[in-house]
């Protein structure tokens, strides 16, 4: 089946109208889908309340026990939940998981090296199972970033992982698009402006563009990531502002599309 | 099919130990199975740590919005989350759900009369076409304490009236044990002493027992639910001790049993 993985993170969970627009977005979204979403600062402010300070080491989140307790909270309880809640009255049959549940997620606790990030899992395996059955009966997974090692441990995972994980692991047997939604309106030619957005990168299209340094810094994980996912059969990424993204849809301008295949347009 | 739905509240999970105890257990039951939790001390404690103070009226408690914010990410989030995980360990196929999740349980907010209970929800719709397929599956839904009403609301909701409503509204097409783990041996003729269990109870004996008042005050709501329970269809009621689960699952005397049917023990 054609499948859809639309990832949320926190420029639209943090403010309650944004995400309100997404969801009624995304439940005007057309055929199967799936919802990843992050966290955002909530679990941070939660955290402070309650006396956990985020500890960062070279500007990454360590997550220890009481942060992986508030992140499961944050995340696969209130967030989770109030998602699911707004699209059931949408009449979007919506169902949220963490990767623990009907063991969506195996991953491993990330070996400590340099760094030791504390409770933050590497994914192994996706349950693509689960994720058939469940849109075979009209419903709608809604995942939250939070996986498990079957050993009992829960694990924080990075949301953007879990998303091009489960696009490869979906794409050995379905057609998959895989929708990013960030906070520019797409890879931009100038980062300051959301009307130079880059409308199509295929892979000679993205050496060149590295190549003038016109995409630089953090976007080449993110692109090296899509096209990563690429080869590996999905069908296509797309980058942009969660309110664009019937439009993508639509298959409209609205974002940078990123694809394998070799086009004619330039 | 036989399925038991197996409820735990506070007696159980406020101790760690306990809780660890009990899913070993609730593993080696056999058959199709359904968990349904209560919250315990956890939320109440959280809620002092963040400010927001436990409000109650004529002894029960009243579910304001921050309340309701805390009841959702500690039994949604936390507690379910645990459970999953530490069943995934155990080898069971563990799925956590709100009543919200694939609208498993639809509620109405309680209507406010004397009392403004707040975000608190009756029961109106089981989904038990969700719950075939997930057991139809080998998955044990876990499920938290927390309903919506279909209208983006997530509501608070009682575990032992969930466990009750989902146990008759699978009744009509499969047979029903419905086990309640309870912090007392059983139904006892000396409440202070855990060895005078009543081991069987049907109607003519629990109308005998409280006109001998060995059952009053808070057993008889109870015992009021357990029948109606088993007059609408299901098959047993169980109350006891979690560490007699499988005894009572292999029909030895550990608690008390209510059926409807007459028996010739007497």
């Amino acid at each position: 089946m054609n499948i859809s993985i639309i990832k949320i993170g926190g420029n639209v969970i943090d403010y309650p109208e944004k995400l309100e627009e997404f969801l009624f977005l995304f439940s005007r979204f057309p055929g199967k889908k799936i919802l990843v979403h992050g966290g955002g600062v909530l679990a941070s402010k939660f955290g402070e309340s309650l006396g956990v300070m985020p500890e960062m080491i070279d500007g990454r989140r360590i997550t220890d026990k009481d942060t992986l307790d508030i992140v499961t909270m944050v995340y696969a309880g209130l967030i989770n939940k109030q998602i699911v809640a707004k699209l059931q009255k949408l009449k979007q049959n919506a169902l949220g998981m963490t990767g623990a549940d009907g063991n969506l997620i195996q991953s491993k606790k990330r070996p400590v090296k340099k760094i030791d990030y504390g409770f933050v899992g590497d994914i192994k395996t996706i349950n693509t199972d689960l994720l058939e059955n469940l849109l075979d009966q009209d419903i709608i997974p809604v995942i939250s970033a939070i996986t498990h090692d079957k050993k009992g441990q829960l694990l924080n995972t990075n949301a953007d992982g879990i998303a091009s994980e489960m696009a490869v692991a979906l794409s050995g047997k379905h057609r998959i698009n895989l929708y990013y939604c960030f906070n520019k309106a797409g890879v931009l030619i100038d980062e300051k402006n959301d009307d130079s957005i880059i409308p199509l990168i295929n892979d000679d299209i993205y050496q060149e563009l590295k190549q003038e340094n016109v995409i630089h810094s953090g976007m080449i994980p993110k692109l090296d990531n899509a096209f990563s996912a690429l080869k590996k059969g999905v069908n296509l990424v797309w980058i942009g502002k969660a309110e664009n993204l019937l439009l993508a849809a639509k298959g409209k301008v609205s974002g940078t599309m990123i694809e394998s295949h070799k086009y004619d347009l330039y």
